[in-house]
Order: C-alpha cells, then sequence, then structure tokens
C-alpha cells in the first residue's frame, strides 16, 4: 500500500506560510499579533479537513486531537510563533509536518488509530514580546512563574495578562491547561537544528539528546588602577591580565567535560582608559552541558580556576549568578526510535545536545517521554530571515519524523 | 661658611601654597583659573624679595632672572598649575625648591652668580581644562601645533585662544616665547615620582633618565557572533579569545624589552551579550619605552603576536594608532650630576626613566641638555589628593636639587 504522506506537499505548506504571513525581511508571526492570528487561522482551516477535534487550552496553545482506540496520547509538538523577522521554518516546520502526519495516520487507520494522536501549537514559545519564551508550554508543565509572567510588560507597556485578554486568555487560568498533558504517553518534536553541528558533519538529521542545562554567571575581577607609564609590570594588579586567562582556560574547561559549551560573551573593563591598568574587569561565563553533575563540575572548575588566577595576579575575584537551568534530557528509548528512523529515512544519524530551550523541555519536565529530531539549518544559523534548510532535507525530515511517530504509537502499545 | 640652603621653608611654603590654593578636595590650581592667578601672584611676592628680573613671556610662562657674570643661563623649572582635585607637591615642589635655590645662589655669591640663574613656571603643564598637556613649554619648544590648539575648547564651550586673551595671552603670538630659551645651557627640574619606582626600593631620590616614547593603538579582532548554547567550542571565531590572548604576551614584550611598558587599558566586546560568541573585540594598547628602537621593536613584536593569533583564532586583526612620541632622553653628564648629587645627599641614588611627560621633556627636545630628579611619592599616586611625600624626603630633595644645581653651574662654566 502506497501511504499517504506527501513531504512535498509539506514544503508547499511552508512556502504557503512564508507567503501569507511573512515579508522580505523575514517571519513576522509573533504571538498575539494579528499576523500570528492569521497563521493559526490558516491552520485551523487545514486542520478542519481532517476528523479532529480543535480546541485551544486555557493558556492559548492549539490542540488538534484524532481519537483512537486508546485513550493513551502521542502528541506532537510546534509552534507558529516566530521572532519578528524571523526565519521561515523555525516552530512551524515541526506543526506542518506534524500535520501531515496526522493525515498519514488518519488514511492509514481510517481515522481510528490504535491510540489518540494529538497535534499542539504551542502559545509564545519565543517570548519575543515578553522577553519570556516557552510561554504556553511552561504553563500547562505547570513550570511558569506567575509573579514573573503576571509582571511582564512590552515595549508599549502592556502588561502580558492585558495581551492575553485581548486574545481571549485568562491569564489567571493559564495553568488549567496542564490537563491537556493528563494521557500524554509521548512527545515528539521537529525542529530546524539552531547550530552548525549536523551542517559541519554533512548529515540531514539528528536525533536530540536533550536540552542543556545552564549555569550563567558574572564573574569580576578587582585590582587597582596605576598609570600606563609609571607603573613598573611587576607592580600591576591588572584585572583584565587575570580576567583574559579564563578566556582560554574554559575551552579547556569545555572540552574535559565531554559534549558541554562555555562561552565568555562579554567583557567590561574600568576605569577603561588607555592610560590604566584596568582596576575592575567583569566577564560574563555561560556554561551549558547535558549532564547535570558535568555541568556542575565545569562551574566548580571555572571558579577554581578564577581563584587561582586571581591569587597568581594579586586580584580579587566575586562570581554572580544570573541564570541557572538543570538539564532536561530527554527519553532513552525515543532517542534510539529516533536514530533508528533517521538511519532508515537517509542512511547515517548522530546524536546531539540542544544548546537553546525548546518547548520539548517544558513537556520532558512534566514527566512526559519526550524526544526531538533536528534537520540541518544550512548557515548554521536562526532567528534569522536567511535561515534555510536544503527541500530534499525538508522532505527528509518529514519522512523521518514520520516513521518516529509510527514507532512511537508501537512504543506506548506496548508499554505498561 | 654656613650656606643660607633652607630646605624647611620650602616645606613650610608648600604648606602655605597649600592653604591658599587648595581645599579639602586637593589643589585647586588650574591653570588660567583666579586660583592659579592666586597662586602666581603668591610666588611673585616672594620672589620679589629676590633680586631678580621677574616677566611673564608671549605664552604665559613666568620668568625669574638673577643675572651672573655670563649670559650662560642655568635655567630650573616647574609649573604652579595642577589638575582639579590634585596633589598639593606635583608640580609646585619643583618651582618652590627652585626658588630656595635661587635664595642660597644669590646668597652664596652676593647677587651675581658666575653664570645667569633663571626660575620658569610653566604655562598649563596639566592641560586639565583643554586636554592638551604641556602647553607653556611646548610653545617655548616651538613643537606646540597651532592648528590643533587653536581648536581645543573646554567643557564650556570656550576656546583655547579665548582663555588666553583672558590671562592677557595673544594665542597667534605664543611660539614667541622660544627666545627664552636663547642662552639656555642646561635645564634642572624636579618633580615627584608619579609611580611606585622610589617607594618600592625604599629610596628618597632617582635621577631620571628620560621620558618614555609611547606607542598608542587600538586593536580590533573581528571574530563571529554564535550562538552559546548551539555553537561547538571546535567551530568558534571567538574574538574575545584571541584579543585576550595579548594580555599576557604584552607583559612577555616588556619584559623582553628591558625597561619597557606595556599596557592593555580597555576591552571591549560587540555584540557583548551573555548568550553570543564574541564577534568582535577591541583592545587599546599603550607601549612605552625610554629607547627608540626598543619601542619600535615592542611595537613590532606586539602586531606580529595579534597576527599569530589572529591566524590560529581563525578571527581578522586591524591596529589603528592612536598616539605616538618618541623617547626623550637626558644628558647623560648631567644625569651622572644628579646621581652624584643625590649620593651625596643621602647615601643612594638610582636611575629610573619617567613614565609620565614633564616640561623638561619639551626643552630636552628644544636642544638643551636637561635633568630631572624624582622624589618618592608614599603612595605611588598622583593627580590625587592623596599624593604625598615625607617630610624628610621633600628636605632631602630641595637639599640634593641644589646641590645637581651647584655641579651644573660648574658644569657649564667649564663646556666650551
Amino acid at each position: 500500500m502506497n501511504l499517504p504522506l506527501n513531504p512535498k506537499r509539506t514544503v508547499a505548506e511552508l512556502k504557503e506560510l512564508r507567503a501569507l504571513t511573512g515579508d522580505e525581511n523575514g517571519a513576522q508571526r509573533v504571538a498575539f499579533t494579528p499576523t500570528w492570528i492569521t497563521a493559526r487561522n490558516w491552520l485551523k482551516k487545514k486542520l478542519s479537513e481532517l476528523p479532529v477535534e480543535i480546541h485551544t487550552d486555557a493558556a492559548g496553545n492549539l490542540w488538534a486531537t484524532l481519537r483512537g482506540e486508546s485513550s493513551k496520547e502521542l502528541l506532537i509538538g510546534g509552534h507558529m510563533d516566530s521572532v519578528p523577522n524571523g526565519g521561515w521554518l523555525d516552530g512551524c516546520l515541526n506543526v506542518l509536518a506534524g500535520m501531515e502526519i496526522l493525515r498519514r495516520i488518519n488514511a492509514q487507520y481510517g481515522g481510528k488509530p490504535p491510540i489518540t494522536i494529538r497535534l499542539a501549537d504551542w502559545a509564545d514559545e519565543e517570548g519575543a514580546r515578553f522577553g519570556k519564551s516557552l510561554f504556553g508550554s511552561s504553563a500547562c508543565s505547570g513550570r511558569l512563574d506567575m509573579n514573573e509572567a503576571r509582571g511582564l510588560v512590552d515595549k508599549q507597556g502592556i502588561t502580558l495578562p492585558d495581551a492575553l485578554k485581548n486574545v481571549g486568555i485568562d491569564f489567571e487560568r493559564v495553568k488549567d491547561s496542564g490537563k491537556e498533558l493528563k494521557n500524554a504517553a509521548a512527545y515528539l518534536e521537529l525542529h530546524i537544528e539552531q547550530g552548525p553541528v549536523l551542517l559541519d558533519l554533512d548529515l540531514p538529521l539528528g536525533a536530540v539528546l536533550g536540552t542543556f542545562g545552564v549555569e550563567r554567571h558574572a564573574i569580576t575581577f578587582h585590582g587597582q588602577a596605576a598609570h600606563s607609564g609609571s607603573t613598573p609590570m611587576n607592580r600591576r594588579k591588572d584585572a583584565f591580565l587575570t580576567a583574559a586567562k579564563m578566556s582560554s582556560e574554559i575551552y579547556k574547561i569545555a572540552e574535559r567535560s565531554g559534549n558541554g559549551v562555555c562561552t565568555i560573551g562579554s567583557c567590561t573593563t574600568k576605569p577603561g582608559i588607555v592610560t590604566s591598568v584596568v582596576e575592575e574587569c567583569r566577564i560574563t561565563l555561560d556554561q551549558r552541558h547535558l549532564d547535570g553533575p558535568a555541568l556542575a563540575k565545569m562551574f566548580r572548575e571555572a571558579k577554581a580556576a578564577s581563584e587561582k588566577f586571581a591569587t597568581e595576579g594579586n586580584v580579587q575575584v566575586s562570581w554572580e549568578r544570573l541564570w541557572q537551568i538543570d538539564p532536561r534530557p530527554f527519553n532513552d528509548e525515543l532517542i534510539a526510535l529516533c536514530d533508528e528512523s533517521i538511519r532508515e529515512t537517509c542512511g547515517k544519524s548522530h546524536r546531539l545536545p540542544s544548546g537553546p530551550l525548546h518547548d520539548a523541555a517544558e513537556v520532558a519536565v512534566a514527566g512526559v517521554p519526550t524526544v526531538m529530531m533536528f534537520v540541518q539549518s544550512l548557515h548554521g544559523i536562526s532567528h534569522n530571515k536567511i535561515e534555510d534548510t536544503k527541500e530534499d532535507h525538508l522532505e527528509m525530515c518529514v519522512t523521518a519524523f514520520d516513521k518516529l511517530a509510527e514507532r512511537a504509537i508501537r512504543w506506548i502499545q506496548t508499554r505498561k
């Protein structure tokens, strides 16, 4: 039997959506804006051709449910919203591939698959307007910080609760969306890779191990200002000299850690003038790892190195935590199924962690077995209009993601 | 015979001047302000008790001339002006010690020394108001850039020519002051060290070898911005990593150079955010050496190192010269006389270069044999109200500087 999965249709629909909701600067589907609503209405119209129940939950997430023999549910998720001037694939590829898979399952099982299949379009994954990503999925997982979210304000001074009211959502009730996960047995998400790993390996697809845990700190070195002309080199307490030593060190720390990454993203100096030794140097350090203990070790090693360098340089050092999040490892068995589906589609797979967070991280932390699949990004870049993926890779990812869905259905059936 | 040099009087006069022209924040004798005029009038009144001719030259420099048997002149110089909230000794120590020496010479030679002795109070050494130091001495040496100086504006929008007009100076004629150096046979300047070298060596006094030449550059490294979570370490073009390598390198370059110094005084990063690899990193590099070829070598070595690091890091590097000045070595024979005078006064001398510029550098470049003497600074600091020197060191420096003046008189007599 020729299964009715049509990856070329997904590519065509992606282009249709781009024409409808993008412009010469990229995708403009910022959450809760008219363009986002346009995109959603377009999606609902497409979905309504299937025998699915469509509803929006208390947090504004859109659900399309294809009831099966069992109430156990396979969830497939993505997000229609984009950053301003965003890429054409980020988020909506997942949703449109998921819709194509719904079509295939519906056709294959005559409208009644063995388990229930649901497609989720998460609300405001990007957090572009209020600076807080994963809104809909974190409301659903129960992890949304209500006090923090209540106070969020956009550039026009509009609060998040008021913006939600405009689209018919009662902020105080958003966590009621949590009931959507009650019967969830597995969650799958496809996404364009927001980095260059698959590009470098010349591979179309990869299985995602989880999202990185993050330790983010500001490190300040306190030395002594001194005249650049009259202060002998051996008399200096040079805060920049000490801070600079961290730069090579974090590469060693990342290498020792296996697959962790460390980044010094900014450096500021005081007094910061050409004629003075640097008195104070502040750098930011972002450390990420998929493994909690390995992340903690990277952090400890960086701290110890900073203290060693400070002692060597006769300066003081202080650390300030800016942000922290635990790793969100995905389900080992689903990762294996993802790998198999990829190999079956294009011969070779690769397992990689995700640096950026995704809605999948929220679903995983809510206890639903989760995996993601990445498709190669042509420039290793996202959140930019030049974001792109080869068309044959797009077709492959729909095929492989569909194979994963079918494997997940069988996996759910055989569990417990 | 008990010579009438009275170093204690100099210390008392320094305190008198401090009470007259300082406040709780330090010295306030900014050039061309009423407080500076007060300081000068106080000085003129003191000088008028001696049989000296007093006049102000075309650049606003004050001269007190004690005519001798010969028209050959020994010049002793300093500056009454200070930075705002400045130290109580910087500049005026030289002038008041010079006045005490005029008194001693006048007394010893019955008003007619073998050669002519002149005290100079240079105008606007600090450049605090217009951001251009050594105004009076560079007008006198002929090196003042008239076009640049004509355009200088203070924070109130007043031009340097207008400010000069207010104190009776015609800007367009300031270089007429050059004739003051016509008969100059030697120039001596005493100054508080603006660094910690003598303090570290626990020595009261030192003989200055000259003022450093300076090479001052901005160095910009151009890498590539990349997401801190999704970009593997080996894929990065990290501009900060490369720039940071310069930090340790300049210490090696300075050490190889003998007595040169190198300083990275500022570092800025772009985009400069915690979640991105640094795309662009700009540092400033200030290099100083007393020896021209050694300075040129330090500069070449830094440039070569930056290029090597850039290649290693797969980033680009560009250099922009911010400022440059040649070294101004002092007169070897006068340095030797300065050393002798110091050893005779306090047992041990030390030869050291001057990092900061002084009026002496202008006089030296005009071809007048020049030397400076430094007295220890208690905190190794200047341009600050906490600038200080032990009172017995102040007395010693007047004594040693007077011995140097006497030696210089004999040296001038025996030349040619």
